[in-house]
């Protein structure tokens, strides 16, 4: 009934292009149920999914939470200031614990790059990255790859997308870079310099300090949320300075393609990763994104424990 | 299968006498059912029910939470400190997240009057005003006119009603005042008189400074919870003085019909507006309220999705 | 349908042998199912179980909450700073807001001895005791027998249970010595002098201040968990003292039988309750005793419920 070994989602690093469209039309399906349900799901029915989160985001784990219920898998909820972690448990132990409470999967997030690919060493649980530290979110990237299919009516094949922001920090970034070149779009990184990628040839992808060249000609238009923390530690100016430069206003994504999209993670800063009427505007897919969410999370659940 | 607008429950106010009637008939039948259920239901088995607490409010969070989980429903709490709004979202935008989700209802609970009222323009959800600053909590009022009803075995047309308390920042007094009226009943509110509505003829009831007169005949007390917060504003004597001028002892109790019954919409405090033997006293139907609460909210969940 | 009283599950004082055995046979059922799962167990498909935890304590709570999902049950988690205890209200009022909500079981977990037998007192619903301070903690006990007598593959009667640290405090102690006791089991004590029980020879088990003389031959060894917050009360040395002295090491454990087994309720302290390679080692039985929480749980929220 489970897989011989389970099938973890850990990062687009290493995942080959089939699985990923396979998701992504297994998503498909589940954008459809979404909208009109002819009926309880109960491909998860008897599954336990754990959410994980040694960060807080509410948004990443709603979306997790709804896609399994809505698979009607038992979902429960770990995490935060009262859990075993604030009594000074260690990772390892933490994961032993709920494996030997029998999860089928786990949802991890956590601020340390590779704690999910720790995680999935130690469990029989499939183990979701849901966003770990500066490294990965690839949830987040195949939600957005489905935005873009579905948006634009066509696969990735020859498209541009331009990712700008804190691209250093960013494990947005990161697996989108690696999940648009996968499925065969090129990728533009722009970004002040102070926040540009340490070894930018690894990606693969030109990098550009002000965002006018990556804009030109894009399809895609992928805004990063800046994190507050970072003005403190002087990588940042002033988020006016910031808004001025880096932001996206209308006049600068003219520059891209007149079908050009705009996405962004969430939750926005308006006014300084992009103007209100940017946000606002006909081009911007950012709640579809969070639609896309849902369907595909259920679709990596799905994946995950064999039913998809 | 979804209605073509979404019925909404934003307040007492513009609700007409039918479909508050129709509410509490459909509560009757939950209630019955919530005491021997004689199977799961499944009303609401491919709904979602997000409850979005910007406020804590456990009761009320508690009772919406099992009212949808009692229908079938996929319930997801939202809110507190951890949500997205603590990193600095908007309202607008945290609806629009949610509602891309794909909620079909949304419970809100927002400490600014009219919260619930745009969020409703702004999604495809149905809303239910789960308490809204000092504006309205209908829920509540529902509840409390379902908890009159079932225990004096007849209608309110022709009842007297005291509100007595902090009626300038009470959402309870407000939403009971319109109800109580709307189904035939008279109001008086009484309350200190910092604490009386700034306009008090707009709420057609007669308003007293003190309890007495407000009590005299009454067939219902229902008295309001103290914010403890309002005595550092001055707008509160001592909770002594307080509770010996406006607190409900048995000897204030006594002016009122001798089968009349009071309410509290909770939590108590209990030795300030209610002393401990009107508290437990065979008069009080407090605990009938929280009951009465999950039947009427099933109702109302039913009612928004258009299964009532 | 609901038995004529409720069948609570306070403590192992005054539970006999034979309930014992049930729910410990019943855990059978559940452990194999839990691993491979028919289908839905819809035993509690009606039933409303209530997580009342006035303490943070994610690893009971998870389990508790787990064990009602995969019995079918509506599960509501109530407790924690939001909730309605930090706005004043008395223990008994929360109680009979939770019962008026028509909980059929209410999980308690409270810093008072006694709570859940006052609770009990004044509701209709069951009420299991999940922990009530320095008192009992029935399903610890009992997931602790259940470990012991799938690993060992027999009863517990004539073992030999060694039970270590800060007998002073732990309701874990408490309630597995009753239970080891009350199964055939004899049970020595062990800890630093300033932690033993106050009345040494209520128990009924010879009480140490050092642990080699409580692992000679032991079956079963149980360490208990160091609550930091005892350190700088002044009843524990440093730690480093206390591991030397209290801790198990591969040395210690040298002394009990070559069969025997080490348990501990979690989360350990590694380095301070157990070394590493004990808390790793073939004899560690502390995972078995997480996944065989979740077993016993459901048996008692089964039993509670007159479904056993």
């Amino acid at each position: 009934m489970t897989p011989a070994s389970p099938r973890h989602l850990l990062g687009i690093e290493g995942m080959d292009r089939s699985t990923a469209l396979a998701l992504l039309d297994a998503a498909d399906g589940f954008f459809v149920s979404n909208r009109n349900p002819a009926g309880k799901l109960g491909t998860l029915g008897t599954k336990t999914v754990m959410n994980l989160f040694f960060e807080a985001s509410t948004r990443t784990r709603t979306s997790f939470e709804l896609a399994g219920k809505r698979l009607g898998a038992d979902v429960v909820n770990l995490g935060g200031s009262s859990s075993s972690t604030s009594k000074g448990e260690s990772l390892r132990d933490t994961v032993a614990t709920v494996d030997a409470m029998r999860a089928d999967v786990i949802v991890i997030r956590h601020p340390a790059s590779g704690a999910p690919h720790y995680v999935a060493r130690s469990t029989r649980a499939a183990v979701v990255n849901a966003g770990d530290g500066m490294h990965e979110h690839p949830t987040q990237a195949l939600l957005d790859a489905f935005t873009i299919r579905k948006r634009l009516g066509r696969g990735l094949e020859g498209l541009v997308g331009a990712i700008c922001g804190d691209l250093l920090h960013s494990s947005v970034a990161r697996s989108n870079t690696l999940l648009l070149q996968l499925l065969g779009a090129t990728v533009r990184l722009a970004g002040p310099r102070t926040l540009l990628p340490r070894d930018p040839g690894a990606l693969g992808a030109p990098t550009f300090d002000r965002i006018e060249p990556a804009l030109e000609g894009a399809h895609v238009v992928m805004m990063l949320r800046i994190q507050r923390e970072r003005l403190g530690a002087a990588l940042l100016p002033s988020l006016r300075e910031y808004s001025r430069v880096f932001g996206l206003s209308r006049q600068k994504l003219a520059l891209a393609r007149p079908e050009a999209i705009v996405l962004h993670p969430g939750p926005m800063n308006r006014g300084v990763e992009l103007a209100d009427d940017v946000a606002d505007a006909a081009e911007s897919a950012i709640l579809e994104q969070v639609e896309a969410g849902v369907a595909v999370r259920m679709a990596v659940l799905g994946h995950c424990v064999g039913k998809s």
